[in-house]
């Protein structure tokens, strides 16, 4: 297969992680006798240093001629702490979303047996958990009209939905859905927000031309608690995109880590592929950064954006044996880990590798 | 002590818990000697189904005549599967809340030892856990411009905050940082939206005027995971309605149960005491309810509204030992517990006025 690749590593932590998930692309391109081939771009932070834009039109048009996008992260302390910067790293990667029309994220939470211990919830809780997230992405408080008054005493972001967005991100959900365990929980805040309530109508007409799948609606505040409580009790949720962002990084707990977690952005057009972790600054350039989320986003590209899945199986195999051999980056190391198996970002990198050939 | 009191039951549970919550209240005032008055006034789907209106403005003259409320819950189902329902339960609550001026929502996450293990949570990451969210009540994407299009296909809430709304609120939680650990986490999005920048921007600008108290700065996504990584490095939580509302339910979990958890909101006149668990419709009249919440709620009002704090100490104590001897409602039993000594709400309310009394 003959595929062209757009690798977007962005800031902090980016950089070090999508090494590793090229490395793995170029050893599964090897074994399997495909041709990858890479183009690389600039996003957020580094991208406004070199160009003063945060996704420079250079990288759009590399975007939308590539067939699929691995991206590390963006963002900053700097503008953090900096309420009144015009221009933000963050700014690049909600841009992207929208021109690609990358509607529809799906987070998976999977949970490798090994790391059950690494999370803060209790085993019990944990074992058997499996969610698939459909967080829609080009929408909602994140896009609508930003305003603050001339004396800048008042501030507003509009939450907005159209039903067509609501649809298109529902009926992805409800298709995967039926091919898992038939049950979809969408999260609203129904009782409260008017896009909430339109967002409950669309979910429960579609609801009728899925018989076969179970929908439940769960308010945005209940949801976040039974996520803790019983995590098992969740296949399919489905909600927006404020409401998407806070209860996937909550659900990173699941998985041990945030360093676990991959994603895929899917919609109109090239998929794209990233860690749910961020730019994680602190930790940056000093090799500890968890190399997996990325590789595990390598493995979501060949499944969904080229159909490989023989190949994304072998990722996940070759990561699931580095685990249950004992090898960890310090994000999943737990007390009862042996100290010369917690390893760095580029030790963690090569030894996936070395599993993957076999 | 002389204190008139508004009962508001409200739907579902809230009758069966806030008549416990009450019983308590004669119970310290006969000890102590305080003349307690009582009135009892209609709020949400009972206040729909006798006039038409969830908060009848008997209601509301009432309660700006009391010294302090004590509420249970509103909410029905019936109103949730219609997301066209023009009168909502909730909406008597909401108005409620704006019309007292109740800014400021304080939710204290308190840990009783005999209850670690219910949580999903492991004990050694919760033991020692000690949160009080400050919650902004009256702004936000609950109170600003709501609009449906004509052909009803786009929905918006417009989520807006002003500069004092954000100042009374943070120094509320500012002062009650210098009397606990002297830790403030403000949470936002300031990375995507602009009512969050003037969040932010207020909370740095009067941090300066309280150098004795560590401020730190969090995104909500990131704030969700670290409450159930390590929820021990949280002290005082600020943050707006919405991620308030989010948070705090995310952080029953914390104490085993939403049944524990009491709330206080304050601001420019009567206090109003309440659970943080809904109208739990599902198992309404069912003797089942966990009464404690409610007890707790009038734990805090002896202490904030009227500074009775040896009395509120007297309730907190009796549910202690009430706790020790091993007595559970349903929601807080284990695997562990004395099948004898799981109680119904009415046993329950009953066995803490017998610790109460001696
Ligand atoms: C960086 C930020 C804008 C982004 C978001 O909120 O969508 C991130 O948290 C994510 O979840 O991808
Ligand atoms: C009932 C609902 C409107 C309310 C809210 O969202 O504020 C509730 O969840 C709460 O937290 O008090």
């Amino acid at each position: 297969m003959k595929k062209h690749i757009l690798v977007i590593p962005g800031d902090g932590i980016g950089p070090e992680v999508t090494t590793w998930g090229k490395a793995v692309l170029e050893e599964i391109a090897a074994q399997y006798n495909h041709e990858f081939t890479y183009d690389e771009a600039l996003m957020g932070h580094v991208a406004i240093e070199a160009t003063g834009n945060p996704l420079p039109d250079e990288t759009l048009e590399k975007a939308k001629a590539s067939d699929a996008i691995l991206f590390g992260a963006v963002g900053h302390a700097k503008y953090d702490n900096d309420p009144s910067a015009k221009v933000r790293p963050e700014q690049g990667l909600l841009k992207i979303r929208k021109e690609l029309g990358l509607y529809a994220n799906l987070r998976p939470i999977m949970l490798f047996d090994e790391l059950l211990d690494a999370s803060s919830l209790k085993p019990e809780v944990l074992r058997g958990t499996d969610i698939l997230f459909f967080r829609e992405l080009t929408g909602d408080v994140y896009f609508g009209e930003k305003k603050r008054s001339e004396d800048r005493n008042t501030a507003s972001d509009l939450m907005i939905y159209h039903r067509y967005e609501v649809e298109r991100i529902a009926k992805k959900a409800f298709e995967a859905a039926q091919v898992r365990g038939k049950k979809l929980c969408s999260v609203d805040k129904a009782n409260v927000l008017e896009s909430s309530r339109l967002w409950r109508e669309v979910v429960q007409e579609l609801a009728k031309q899925y018989p076969d799948v179970e929908t439940e609606h769960m308010f945005i505040d209940n949801a976040a608690m039974q996520l803790v409580k019983n995590p098992k009790k969740f296949d399919v949720v489905l909600t927006a995109n404020l409401f998407g962002d806070i209860l996937t990084d909550e659900a990173s707990q699941i998985a041990g880590s945030m360093g676990m977690l991959a994603s895929a952005s899917i919609g109109d057009g090239t998929g794209f592929f990233e860690p749910i972790h961020g730019s994680a600054h602190d930790i940056a350039g000093q090799d500890k950064a968890n190399p997996l989320a990325s590789i595990l986003s390598v493995a979501l590209m060949l499944e969904i954006s080229f159909g490989l899945k023989e190949e994304a199986k072998k990722i996940t195999d070759a990561i699931d044996k580095t685990l249950k051999d004992g090898y960890r980056t310090g994000d999943i190391a737990d007390a009862k880990t042996d100290k010369a198996k917690i390893l760095g970002t580029h030790a963690m990198g090569q030894k996936v590798l070395e599993y993957l050939r076999g």
